[in-house]
Formats: C-alpha cells, sequence, structure tokens
C-alpha cells in the first residue's frame, strides 16, 4: 500500500464526469467515469458528483487530504463558484466548493478545466521544471492556461488564457465566439473537420477516404493523425498547415507575456511530432528575435485522464 | 516651497535626452532637454546624463529620493542594466544604474521606457483607480506596458508587452519585426503614413493636400488628426481604420489577460475621441462575451513630459 497523500480529482463536463484517486505523483490508484445527467440540472449532477467521490473513497483507510474540480467555463475562486458553466444547463451560480465542504468535510479546490490542465502539468507533467510557461488545449475548443513564477494567472475574472480567441485574421473566418479569424475557427475540431471535408474533393488519393469507408461524416482528427502516419500526403499537409496557424496565434501571445516555454496539451497533441514541430517552425519564425532562441514548445505529459489529474493537482497545488 | 518629495526622472532616447524634477503628485519643478550624442558611444552619452542631472538639482536644497530612468529596450531589472538599446549604438550591456547610484548616491531604477510610462499612468495618470490595466503607446513603434494587481508584469526577461507585435492578418503586412502582420505595421506613423500617402491617389479632395502645401513627403499623424477635426471625411475614414484594426489587436490581448481595462497612450493619442471611440467599438465588437461590458478605453493623462514623468514615477512607485 502507497503512503503517498491523495486527493480526488473530478473531471466534471456537459458530457461525462470522471473522478479519481491520485497520489501526489500524479498515479491514479482508482477511477470511474460515468454519464453526466446535465439535463436533469444542477442538483442532480451535484448527486451524481457526490455518489461518484463515495464510491472512489469506499474502502480505502487513507485519509485523502482534498477534492478538486475542474469545471467548465468560469469559475470565481475565492468560493469555488462555477458560474453558467457551458453545457451544463440551468446552472447559474452554483456553490460547488462550499456545497462539497460540507459534504466531505475537506478542502475542496474548484477550477476551470483548461487552468486544472495547466496545474496538472505544473505539478505532475511536462511543467514541472518551468517557473512560467503557457498550456493551450487543442480539442473541439481551443483553451489554455498561463502559469506565471508557478502560480496559475486568472486574470480580473478568472477568465484569462482564451487562447482559442487570439485572432490570426482579423477579417478571416466567422468563429463561434462572435468574433473574427479566431485561430479556434481554423483548428478547433469541428472547423477543422468542415474544412478538410471541404479540401478533400480537391485530394481523392487521399486514404482518408479509404480509412473512413468513403463517409467523411466518419472523419475525426484521429483519423487524419492515422493517415499522416501512415504517409498520407494530404494528411500531413493539414497538419502543417494547423501547427503553423497555431504557431501564428501563439507568437502574438509569447510576444505579449514573454514566456518562451509552450504545452502543448489535448486530444489533438496526439497528432505528434509533425504538429508539435510545425508550430515551433511557425513560432519561432514569427516571435520577436531576443526570444527566438528561448522558445521551448513541449508536448502535454498528462494525456489519458488529464483531467482527472489536473483536478487532483488543484490539491497539490494549493497544500 | 513644496514640502513634497521630488524625484528626478530620466527619458533617454537616441534623439535626445530629457530630465525633470518631479513631485509625487507628478507635477515637474524643473526641467531640461538636449540632444543625445548617441553616436560618441554609452561613456559620452552616460556624462551626458550625469552633468543634466546635476543641473537640474543644482540650487536645490529638497534631498531628491532618487533617481528613475526610461531607456529604450531590454533593461535586466534587479541590476538596473540596460541591454542593447535600440538608437543608442555600441551600449551592448551597460549597468546604468549601478553607475548612476555611485555618482548620485541614491536609488536609482532603471526601466523599459514604454513600461516607465505604465507605471507613470498608474501612479500619477488615467491608470491611477485601476488594479489591472493594459497600456498601449502608439507612435513610431506600437508599445505597451501590462499592470497586474498594482505591479508591472515583466514576463521571463523584462521583454513583456510588446503590444505592437500582435497579429491581426498572419498573411497581411511585412513589419520590421521580421513577422508578418503585426498591428505595428499598420498603425505605426511610418507604415501608416506610407499607406495614407497612397490611399490619397484615391481621395484627391482631401484637404491634407492643402495642409502638407501639396507637398505629402510634409504629411505628419498630427495634420491627419487636424485634418480630420477640421471635417476632412478621408482623414476621419484613416482614423477610424486605425482604432478598428487596433481593437482588433487589443481583442486578442484581453482574452488572453482578462484585463478589461485599456489605456491609450503615445503622441497619437491626440487623435482624441474618434480614435478612442473607434477603438472601443471594435474592442467590444471582437472581446469574448464576458468581458466585453466590463471594456473601458481610456486615453493616457500623461501627455507631455509623459517621459520624464514616467521615469520619474519609477522612484515613488518603487519606494
Amino acid at each position: 500500500m502507497t503512503k503517498k497523500k491523495l486527493a480526488v480529482g473530478v473531471d466534471l463536463g456537459g458530457t461525462s464526469i470522471k473522478i479519481g484517486l491520485v497520489d501526489s505523483d500524479g498515479k491514479i490508484a482508482k477511477k470511474i467515469s460515468f454519464e453526466s445527467h446535465a439535463e436533469d440540472g444542477p442538483e442532480a449532477v451535484i448527486k451524481q458528483i457526490e455518489s461518484g467521490i463515495k464510491k472512489i473513497l469506499t474502502g480505502r483507510r487513507e485519509k485523502i487530504i482534498g477534492i478538486g474540480i475542474g469545471a467548465p467555463g468560469t469559475v470565481i475562486q475565492k468560493e469555488g463558484i462555477v458560474e453558467n458553466p457551458p453545457n451544463l444547463p440551468g446552472w447559474g451560480k452554483v456553490n460547488l466548493g462550499d456545497i462539497l465542504t460540507k459534504k466531505f468535510n475537506c478542502k475542496v479546490y474548484v477550477e476551470n478545466d483548461a487552468n486544472a490542465a495547466a496545474i496538472g502539468e505544473m505539478i505532475y507533467g511536462a511543467g514541472q521544471s518551468f517557473k512560467n510557461f503557457i498550456l493551450i488545449t487543442l480539442g473541439t475548443g481551443v483553451g489554455g492556461g498561463i502559469i506565471i513564477n508557478k502560480k496559475i494567472y486568472h486574470g480580473e475574472t478568472g477568465g484569462a488564457g482564451e487562447l482559442g480567441h487570439v485572432t490570426i485574421d482579423s477579417l478571416g473566418r466567422q468563429c463561434n465566439c462572435g468574433s473574427i479569424g479566431c485561430i479556434e475557427a481554423y483548428i478547433g475540431n469541428n472547423y477543422l473537420i468542415d474544412r478538410v471535408k471541404k479540401q478533400l474533393q480537391d485530394y481523392t488519393n487521399s486514404s482518408l477516404f479509404s480509412l473512413t469507408n468513403n463517409d467523411l461524416d466518419l472523419l475525426t482528427p484521429k483519423l487524419i493523425h492515422i493517415a499522416a502516419e501512415e504517409g498520407d500526403d494530404f494528411s500531413k499537409l493539414v497538419i502543417v498547415d494547423m501547427g503553423t496557424k497555431l504557431g501564428y496565434a501563439l507568437a502574438s501571445v509569447v510576444n505579449v507575456l514573454d514566456i518562451a516555454t509552450v504545452i502543448i496539451g489535448g486530444g489533438v497533441a496526439g497528432f505528434g511530432k509533425l504538429l508539435l514541430d510545425s508550430i515551433e517552425a511557425s513560432l519561432k519564425e514569427r516571435v520577436m528575435k531576443p526570444i527566438k532562441e528561448r522558445i521551448n514548445v513541449k508536448p502535454a505529459k498528462l494525456k489519458n485522464d488529464a483531467g482527472i489529474k489536473g483536478a487532483s493537482a488543484l490539491v497539490f497545488y494549493k497544500s
């Protein structure tokens, strides 16, 4: 039996809830995952979280040192209030920190999920040896977290780090956020798949057709990755283009923040070396000269269960 | 005679050096200004600074509490070292803080000039009542300073706040910094004047022709401002376009930092209400919804002698 300190990490989403018992090295001792009953409103979801945590704790003798929650959207820090989380209808403001503290009689830390991911990389992952870094998470949305002097940077209301909404072309593509030309509107999963589908009309020899059995509705970022690994030139182009554009956006961010270490996380980080190399080349080409030599692009270390691990890291970060 | 504390502010530039004696309200008691002998190298310029400070202090009984220097380029904070300042050839690394401390036997604070301007706005100016704000300075270059929790944000090497090198079109205009589409490449004075000159071929009824006696080489941002004030439609368009583009760049910055107060400084801030309104409209249109209502665009308060005042503010900020 380990004698390491243990924390519970809760990865709260509109689709699923994942809960794990994690040690101070980021190793998961036990985990569960279930569909979230988001449509039944906050009380139902909170009950799900409570019974999930109970299950995780059943039969363990060690006392946990706290519970960490990674939640979508804005989190009001001091109180641990989750505010209008996207994909969790009817929440308004819910004081999740307070509710769970009373229930489990331990410290509870609530944080925006992208910030929790950044803290996870700092405590357990690729950011451990850096005082400052930028984490960008690639997925349906493009998000991020900024670590300054070993602390998460929240901004005025906890909304900082919206790296997906840095523009690369102010007269370009419409973004879901209401603005134009945000990097998310080029490389967010749905936008990316839409664009690739259209481009494929001109690349009829791409192996993406056979990989999807000619049903492009089955196309995913993962399949693009597989095709590129198998040598499909079109898929390689897609990945290089994605990395190049991401480098443009990151150059703006790096110039403003003077932080030269960038960690690439999220599911699409599985695009691997080709994506990372493209990001780094583009970023180095675009940042201001004094920063260029310090640029360091790294893949995130927390891959599977990054949500649980990031949430649990909140406990070790704060305590 | 005032009994207020006094500081010396030195505005060091490649063209001129301005030195003033400033009280804790930002009032200048005495000032001088002279051409810098930049071409003679650092020793000559340092002698100029020393004799300028002596002149400023001559005949004063009050003891100053310190000297502040606003210098171009990178400043290494702890030591007060000026590193390869643009337009000051041959400097390499000069420990200006140390040299002047020994000479005048008082505390000396050295800071990058854009950061000094931000500190000036915080101590004396438009930023006094804000915990967080972004200062953007418009001129030949576009620069900036970021105030977080009443402190200047330096980044890893003192290079943070390069707001002029946030891209608005990653495939757009070439910028002097080596990148493409930086906001500076659209609204920096020289770029702006170049572009306006070309556009004027299609606006032959603009009053800018008469204001320059048909010699467009005499065109300046100030003349564009005067023409707009006098009702010249083309000049108004130029200013609105400038503000709109600046809003695009600032939206990226505000989304990353979650800081909603933006102060517009630099000579071109004289463009006045039309420019400010355009910036605010464009920024509000582009930032993420939760920030929109908090957006607050204000003109800088330090106008004349902003350089001297910003430099002197370093002393009151630190002591």
